[in-house]
């Protein structure tokens, strides 16, 4: 089963990345960007096949490795 | 309007990012965990309104900037 994770920062907290591309849109002749956000994806293909138990094996990686829960937020989507 | 980017490695691409995130799973104990492919997703605030202008100014912005179109693919999602 395949499991899609977006990790993204927490509102209100500082994202030098989107702050960078949104002035390099800008500087690119892009008008109209008004927020950039910056976060990451993260595909896995797990053996699980049940989907509750392979969201709450994701919910459990994203707690402890793949997510920095003091800035970041996450979702899960299995597919 | 919003719009949301994808960023993936091409299939092929070698992910070392990826790799590093399946091996430091499995190190955990989390067994089961196939592959992992890490990518970017860049969330845009848009001052465009109209859905179709606003798709080809974010395919734009991804051609020239936000993808590297020789090892990367992209999709684009509007809300």
């Amino acid at each position: 089963m395949k499991a899609r994770v977006h990790v993204t920062l927490k509102t209100g907290v500082l994202d030098p990345q989107g702050e960078a591309i949104r002035h390099a849109l800008g500087a690119m002749g892009f008008a109209g960007v008004d927020a950039v956000r910056q976060g990451k994806l993260i595909e896995l293909d797990l053996a699980e096949t049940d989907p509750k138990a392979a969201e709450d094996q994701v919910r459990a990686m994203c707690e402890k490795l793949l997510a920095n829960t003091v800035i970041e937020t996450y979702t899960v989507e299995l597919e």
